[in-house]
């Protein structure tokens, strides 16, 4: 067990949106600008958990709600050894985010929507999913065939055509309203 | 995802051996020398990952194997992430270990035997957990009525009557002469 007279320095920024809102993107932004003030963060990535932690579960809405419990436990130790982490994944039911929100002390939590509408992420489709989805070849596809249930009051929305910079600014400033400050590693 | 050009620092301990063994106790003082040095370490214990990530999971073979592929996963973020992170878990099967090890860049897995017998632990029996499996109230416990398959080539053995003081020390001297050093929070 780790030492409890140690105070936790770490945060959590959650990033939620339909696939291909701009999540990921304007993760790495945040993450890019949070390293270069030597902040010791760490950007989890639902595409990479479900290459590894995850890679026995699916997107049935059972799946989903099981992928989102252990990113936010893995959140959760990360968050207990210090880190601020960024968590970038569609989690697309109010409940499995408020599950998450509970896990953290109060303030330490902070919830940005993308909130890019269907129609602008599914004509942009970088990864050819939507298309995929309409035609029938994927199944259970948020936004298309599963559904998506937008947060009532994220701490930051992202509305659609913010920059990426703006975005994280926004988020700073919210990071920064709340006295939050993550560890810093030494150069 | 994070900055691949961010070289990680990070390395595990992984302490593995019979429940009642030791592995927590020289866990925490490994901890507590590497905080004094002001490296940022984590002590991922198995029985905290039990109550959370690993809640959904019993103590059958394929349990136990599923529960420690998670806590290898998690391990290999939280080093991604730059941390130092100590496993304490009884880790009883040597392919799961090895799986485990095959996830981290070579070197910077140290295996540690607590090698307490099982006589030893059983008549330690601090949390009444052998009695209990001898008189069948709980099922599939290591050592018991579960095996435990011990490490043919660990990095340190800890013998039986070591003082969790000299096995830190021993564990801390792989460190140096495989020149891991920690990441380091500005105090």
């Amino acid at each position: 067990m780790t030492d409890p007279s140690v105070p936790s320095a770490g945060y959590v920024v959650w990033f939620t949106g339909l696939s291909g809102a701009g999540k990921s993107t304007i993760a790495a932004v945040l993450e890019a600008r949070l390293r270069a003030r030597d902040v010791l963060v760490y950007n989890l990535d639902g595409d990479d958990v479900r290459r590894g932690l995850n890679r026995d579960l699916g997107y049935t809405d059972d799946d989903r709600v099981e992928s989102i419990r252990r990113i936010s436990e893995v959140t959760r130790l990360m968050v207990n050894a210090g880190l601020v982490v960024i968590v970038a994944a569609i989690s697309p039911f109010r409940e499995g985010r408020q599950n998450a929100r509970d896990l953290f002390a109060p303030g330490t939590f902070i919830e940005v929507h993308v909130d890019t509408p269907l129609e602008v992420a599914e004509a942009r489709d970088t990864k050819g999913l939507y298309r995929a989805a309409r035609e029938g070849r994927l199944l259970n596809f948020t936004g298309i065939d599963s559904p998506y249930e937008a947060p009532l009051a994220p701490e930051v929305r992202v509305a659609s055509g913010t920059t990426p910079d703006a975005a994280a600014e926004a988020i700073l400033e919210v990071v920064a309203s709340r006295g939050l400050r993550g560890p810093t590693v030494r150069p």
